[in-house]
């Protein structure tokens, strides 16, 4: 036996009756994790975004359920609860449930919600961490979330507020002075990146929108933060994306300058 | 072939004299992703920070020389400039180089200043993502990183600034009003949970310190944010660790006293 082999047989098994919640990453399946893979294997019912990629799915034992609860030809997306309680009927039918989320399911991904219906229902789970897409994003573009000298922190925020609630504060945000990574944010990043002006972050402050990160349709914007909005729609950069806001993206662009200027291999 | 052994054979291979700089997730291999997995089993050299688990490099060929970049049984850590070189110089030998850094390479990892310096070097480099350990400690306690009605915004900060910058801005980000996860911050603990205070955080907002995450020597302390740091010490919580300041800490403790309040498993 493989020592990976030996590994995933170590792993805590999918038990009948219970849920994994698991994080499939940024899209590709290379960013899944041995432990949520392992779930997929043992899956009898899957219950997926429609972020979760296909060659993702593919992975799953090939007589498992898949269960797509997201948008589908048209028709909305299922409310959370009606989610929740197919995991909770799949359960207690005494079957192996996955729930996968693309990315984390605890950034922006309502994992919470679902954690707590299964708690009240008396369900079993456990909850695998997942790369999440504004990370990944980063590393995908040699971008780094941090550089000393640039900044202390990184703010993952969502442009998406919950109906009903006041969404960010991007004044706050703004006087943060920190770099921002955005989900769900590009229908509205006109409007967002006036108020983070409004806030006191320069126009000029380097940002980019990245579509799709790791798969083969990813696409990449870079501009001003006064024109990243324009940028990204004149590329036709469309959801799911991140954007990043920061400092740091100057520090990516400084980068490509050296790669350009330097030779591709080392040829001493 | 199975699907798994398909996958990871189309992915791009590690080249003889480049270096991949991927992110070993929190600690357990089991956080590992399929890419960095697949790198680790084609490095010839692969220089590893001290974070990175034993059973993870028991992944790697029995024969690629392991380089430990960190603490040395009491002597200095490396500096940046010699792991750095370091790496090219095993590139320029014409080696297939992992750089394998504990969590994510881009977060608080110095992973900017490393592919820096190898772009200044003319040496090709790729960058893999890994799972975060502020991230994963969070998934792995039922503690969700962002709700709907309790924030929209989660914030990575470190504790531990670069020797003559200033640190961060604890009272901008206590202002923020959205939860906090603080790496390298254990030893400014106090010092920390003060400063929130002045910025206009609540001495009750609940806080929890996270030791290991996923690994055997995990330790969690729960208290609030003006007792955190002695609850941390009584428990004898050690670095490496993560803390979360929010009330999305609340909200797991609500879901412990459901877990609590329900049969363990549905009995319907």
């Amino acid at each position: 036996m493989s020592a990976l082999d030996a590994l995933l047989a170590s792993l805590p098994p999918l038990e009948p009756g219970s849920v994994v919640l698991a994080g499939a990453g940024p899209g590709d399946p290379r960013c899944l994790t041995l432990e949520t893979l392992a779930a997929l294997r043992q899956a009898e019912v899957i219950v997926h975004d429609a972020l979760v990629d296909g060659r993702v799915l593919a992975l799953a034992d090939p007589a498992a359920e898949r269960i797509l609860a997201g948008k589908r030809g048209g028709k909305p997306s299922w409310q959370q609860g009606e989610i929740t309680q197919t995991l909770i009927r799949s359960a207690r039918a005494g079957r192996r449930v996955l729930r996968l989320k693309g990315g984390d399911p605890f950034v922006f991904g309502r994992g919470g919600e679902e954690i707590f219906g299964l708690a009240e229902a008396g369900i079993p789970f456990r909850v695998l961490p997942g790369v999440t897409a504004g990370l990944a994003a980063l590393a995908q573009h040699n971008l780094p979330a941090t550089m000393r000298g640039i900044n202390h922190a990184v703010v993952l925020v969502t442009g998406h507020g919950a109906p009903g609630e006041p969404g960010p504060d991007w004044r706050a945000l703004a006087r943060l002075k920190q770099p921002l990574v955005l989900y769900m944010a590009l229908h509205k990043l006109d409007e967002i990146a006036r108020e983070l002006v409004a806030g006191g972050l320069s126009p000029e402050t380097p940002a980019a929108a990245i579509q799709s990160t790791t798969l083969p349709e990813e696409r990449l914007a870079v501009a001003s933060l006064a024109e990243i909005a324009g940028a990204a729609a004149a590329q036709g950069i469309e959801p799911p994306a991140v954007v990043v806001i920061g400092e740091i993206v100057a520090a990516r662009q400084r980068l490509l300058a050296l790669l350009e200027a330097e030779p591709a291999r080392a040829e001493d």
